[in-house]
């Protein structure tokens, strides 16, 4: 349940941090595993990645997908949901190469 | 200058925080004054609005604008920079419309 009527206040509430923001980047990029989002030029720390990864997936924004079973290890991927929030990430983007000229798109 | 060659990790720098964004929201729906901000029902600390005002004002977001002299009392008004950033509002609160059935736009 949203805490809020404000569409913009409860999807924040969700991705409303910088560090989640750089995530769903990423995996609109295509990096999937725990060490690509590790290797992004921010350096999120580990504890803050566990944890992202853990919200999204809980808020149906991404979902794991094995691609080893012995030892198992997962992938991280957009759901469709999670996709979508690409609209926003676009347009921070746009944004940004507009206010800052030494950016460009990855 | 930005610290990175990403835009949206360049804008994140700025704008990457949920009040930032929610008094951008504010901003956009016409609030100018203090106690406008404060009333929201997000009820934002007036501690994290002096310091968020401040930094959008020196990154040149908004402006002050004084609408009265004695004592001296001023609004706040988006640069035309800080309202290009409706783009990003608009397709977080579009994704919020989708993804929480309960919300609308204010």
């Amino acid at each position: 349940m949203p805490r809020s009527h404000c569409p913009v206040a409860s999807t924040l509430d969700i991705v409303g941090d910088r560090w989640t923001l750089l995530l769903i980047r990423d995996l609109l990029f295509g990096k999937a595993r725990y060490g690509d989002f590790l290797a992004s030029a921010e350096h999120i720390p580990t504890n803050i990645l566990a944890d992202r990864l853990k919200r999204l997936e809980r808020e149906g924004l991404i979902s794991r997908v094995p691609y080893s079973q012995h030892p198992l290890r997962v992938e991280y991927h957009l759901t469709d949901q999670g996709r979508a929030l690409g609209h926003a990430v676009d347009a921070l983007a746009d944004w940004g190469m507009q206010h800052f000229p030494g950016t460009r798109r990855g």
